[in-house]
């Protein structure tokens, strides 16, 4: 997790965040969902060290020290602060519980109790396996092929889901909302599936076939090329609900974004959150804090009667409907 | 004609308008696509006259004078300005074609060479025969019908037609488009079908069916009764394209409507206007000029290989798809 997130920073996934936090912004996000300066920000991003690693290593504030992965240098970390932070008030404050069972507090306690705060430099690009190479940009590549592109809107899909029904419709209905009344002749408004990769709950899909099974929506042309670009995020999933679909926010404007698609139990988990938790805290965030549009999305469903894919805020056959369950074909 | 314009006026279909237009009027719609006082009008809306008449009641700039419908009183004209207006030039600068084939022009050539303009004052309220009373809202009453509704943003479709699965669809992308980033828990953006009630073309649907159809729509339950409403609105189509979405736009914003929905070759007939036309003369007008925001609209169509009805936008199956088609279906 620790190097995913190294490679986030260096790379400006996680803008303004130049590294890892120190005990004042952790303090911050877990009292006021903001940094210390009031910028909006919902989820730490920390650095959990071992206490014998740091008496080993003799590591004080005001060193800096190399990071390594796989016995390679990744990163050098100059240490601002060595700080230790009551995981339970994070998880709290983050997650909204304690339970075990929530893979986000599991992750949580996991960690150490002692995190190290300061900025990264980057040591060594990362290398991508096929195929995750293809579908790898940085912001800034992201932002290139967007303009490339000739976007002026691109609507994000957050994803850690091969792709049904009911995840295409979501899409085409959020490329409408996104479009708005923007002209058509030459479409100017793009989708951006953006999946996640890193380790997730048991059960969940793994990353090659997310990533691959989106891409195949496009060639197999059920989407255009011209409105249509997958692209990968690494990122461990906190199952945070309301505050992780904040942070999804933030990560895809950072990425060009100007849109992002938030359906029912938005990164939630089990019944920690209200379906719609994540599409009601957007209307507590104001536009200067938080620039991209929040397209929340109500459940596509199959309908019988009207013998197609619809949307269950568009048709009132909702005795008749069928749904489409990620959680079910997952199961099987 | 004149009769049902009258109603529009007194009863606010067409504000600004308190009347029928004057020289100066119709002059700058012509010119400049305004009325003399600069306001955005793209079509003239006149009284013709017969001359015969003129001389056997002896009417005077500054009479007022009593116009009847089927012999009973329907509305006090205040006779402002009795004068001539070359047709050629109405035709040329309103519907860009002279052509007798074109049926806004036989419209027009069908109208004396004399008008009269003047403040409009309704005596007798119209009566609507079912089953268009039920569908009969003047722009108050709808306003406050919307009102009561909770919609925040409508999405106005301007139809002639019986609507088919392209329509509905069409519809359907409309409303995503209109609702955008606004919450959806508790739905907040309507769709009014106002149906075009007046003669039109041979071969269009009679009134009655289109109006029923379309509340049938809703009846059946493929749109929920909660963003999704069917008013009339007495119009004598003049097919004239680009100009007629524009006037389309002026009397749904007059109708309380945010959006409109404009598809393929709005308001067009035969080839006089490139399918098109009507999104890009919305690229010229500025939103101070017209808060109605456009909603422009590509092509949907059956894909066999979706195997569902899909957007022209989204879709990359150009050459599998199968068109619905309007024309071909009223030819049947």
């Amino acid at each position: 997790r620790c190097a995913r997130e190294c490679i986030d920073i260096a790379y400006g996934f996680f803008t303004p965040l130049e590294g890892f936090m120190g005990r004042e912004d952790v303090d911050a996000v877990c009292e006021k969902m903001t940094l210390r300066d009031g910028t909006l920000w919902p989820i730490p991003i920390v650095l959990d060290v071992k206490d014998e690693q740091i008496q080993a290593k003799k590591i004080k504030e005001g060193d800096t020290i190399l990071l390594t992965y796989s016995d390679s240098a990744l990163a050098i970390l100059e240490v601002e602060q060595i700080f230790r932070f009551d995981k339970i008030k994070m998880a709290k404050a983050v997650l909204g519980t304690t339970d075990e069972k929530h893979p986000g507090v599991r992750m949580l306690n996991g960690w150490e109790n002692t995190f190290m705060g300061g900025k990264i430099t980057l040591v060594n690009p990362p290398r991508f396996q096929p195929p995750f190479d293809k579908f790898w940009y940085t912001p800034r590549q992201l932002r290139e092929k967007i303009a490339e592109k000739g976007w002026k809107r691109v609507v994000a899909h957050q994803t850690r889901n091969v792709p049904h029904s009911g995840h295409e419709w979501l899409m085409k209905g959020a490329w409408f909302s996104a479009n708005g009344e923007l002209p058509v002749e030459k479409l100017k408004t793009g989708i951006l599936v953006n999946c996640i990769i890193g380790p997730k709950r048991m059960g969940d899909y793994i990353d090659e076939a997310i990533a691959l099974c989106h891409h195949k929506l496009c060639e197999a042309r059920y989407f255009r090329d011209d409105i249509h670009l997958v692209s990968i995020a690494l990122w461990d999933m906190r199952y945070a609900g309301p505050k992780e679909a904040i942070f999804h926010a933030i990560l895809r404007t950072n990425l060009g974004c100007t849109h992002h698609m938030f359906g029912r139990d938005h990164a939630g988990v089990g019944s920690y959150y209200d379906p719609y938790d994540a599409h009601r805290i957007f209307d507590q965030i104001s536009e200067e804090k938080l620039s991209i549009k929040p397209v929340r999305i109500l459940e596509w469903w199959y309908c019988p009667v009207c013998g197609e894919v619809t949307y269950s805020g568009l048709c009132a056959h909702s005795k008749e409907r069928q749904k489409f369950s990620g959680t079910l074909i997952r199961s099987m």
